[in-house]
């Protein structure tokens, strides 16, 4: 089967008019009628709100006994991709990990330049942490780009000194090196994510800003002192260098690092749980390493 | 406790007489004497047997019920270690993982230099693959070089063809360069296994081959078509490196990959699960590994 389903998954999005580096405007409406054509199962409970003064969506299944809650940062380059079009992936990460999933809708590039997601992001965790007071334990989460906005609020955190980390990050294909080098292997077999389209965004989202600054570009940073984390990829993404560059890293500055590449998958599979084996294996595989970890700190 | 811990492991190698890269019978005996130090549990049995032509020493856990077998390949840089001295790590993988081990005394450098370790440990999973014919499920765990020669089995069973390969492969610590480059980070940090002790070690074991031929050096082989494999490393070790790129590579040629860090620990630290947390909390999840991809194949 799960050949049938990695090649329906690929074919989808290779005749999806999507073309992540086109005009933004044209590429929001068709990335939420992407996600929108998926339904979400009628126990999910999705309340929009306000964090920090950030807009979310506060995500959860109903009737689920929870311990501890994620702190979700969408895809999208950036520059689509919003927190209520986040919302199955969310359940889905809810319902695998037992717990609440409070996802953020930073501002996006390129009408937003860089700070201003992680200023957002920034807050928003800010704002949980002094919610929950250890109430709950906490946990980020983040998807692509979202993955390289979860890892800079926790360099930001350690830098600030006075907020503590998460328990552990969880990383989904993160965009991990805005300078957008080329892939050393197999460049071109995600029909999407590709080199082109993420010179675009990253000009939009940079507008003159250092990428090799290591809270834009992760595998620049000094990573010392990050919680436990888990990076996912698969091995069809252009981003699979980011991934496996982003885990060295982590590991070469002693953080606890566990680097989970699925083969002959693409970028973000886990957002196919419903359709692709794959997907939801990955998705079992982070909701154990979210719950032994929140476990841990409850 | 866990930081008291870590610093008892580190003295206890430091003060260790162990020099890896020094006359190799003094050393067979002092590390015989360091692995024998550790009581093996009263409910271990292990029996001395012949495999293929190969000695090996069958360790299993009285009263378990299993649910596969281990061919497993102990460390000591090819020319150092037995399977008789391995048999309290992998007993504890016998008790994690709910499996038989299988532990292949392979001929040792510099008295049989390559390929006779590759050769015995071949025989020895040939006839393994003749012997369970599909009744029990196989997977291959080494250590340090002993993880070479897992790799390398893998590899040496893919391209003579008629072989399966195993379920999946565990690997601690892998040596998987012996040109043995030096480390990119914090070369030094541990007090054993370093670049001195490493390439006296390669120079016996390869007596004349080509280190950059695949089957010595797997960060240099093609490694399409392997198993889901699950590689630990501690961030102390010289051979992080090792640990990294073997799974940078195995990502990039579309194989299952699980690359698990754990901060400020040793090479093999596994061996220490007795008296170190990191060790006994790496080991669960090495079990917890073997246990799913046997499940699968049962």
């Amino acid at each position: 089967m799960s050949q049938q389903q990695r090649e329906m998954v690929d074919q989808i999005l290779r005749r999806s008019p999507v073309d992540l580096g086109g005009d933004v405007t044209e590429q929001r409406e068709l990335f939420q009628q992407l996600v929108s054509a998926r339904p979400v199962p009628d126990d999910v409970i999705a309340e929009p709100g306000v964090l920090g003064g950030i807009p979310v969506v506060f995500v959860q299944v109903a009737s689920a006994v929870t311990n501890g809650v994620v702190l979700y940062f969408h895809g999208g380059c950036f520059a689509v991709g919003s927190a209520q079009a986040s919302v199955g992936l969310a359940a889905d990460l809810a319902r695998k990990a037992g717990v609440r999933v409070v996802s953020v809708d930073y501002r996006l590039a390129p009408e937003h330049p860089w700070p201003a997601a992680l200023d957002d992001a920034l807050d928003a965790y800010r704002a949980l942490v002094e919610r929950e007071r250890g109430a709950e334990p906490i946990a980020v989460l983040g998807e692509s780009a979202g993955a390289n906005l979860a890892t800079a609020v926790m360099l930001a955190a350690r830098n600030e000194g006075s907020l503590p980390q998460p328990s552990c990050a969880v990383l989904f294909s993160p965009w991990a090196d805005l300078t957008v080098p080329a892939r050393t292997s197999d460049a071109g077999v995600d029909p999407v994510i590709n080199a082109a389209a993420l010179r675009v965004r990253a000009e939009d989202y940079l507008q003159g800003a250092d990428p090799l600054d290591g809270l834009l570009s992760p595998v620049h940073a000094d990573l010392t002192g990050l919680p436990p984390v888990l990076i996912q990829a698969g091995s069809h993404e252009y981003l699979l260098d980011d991934a496996v560059r982003l885990a060295a890293r982590a590991a070469a500055h002693h953080v606890a690092v566990t680097l989970d590449v699925t083969p002959q998958v693409l970028h973000v599979f886990q957002a196919f749980a419903a359709v692709l084996d794959e997907g939801d294996a990955a998705l079992t595989r982070a909701g154990e390493f979210l719950r032994g970890h929140l476990a841990d700190r409850a």
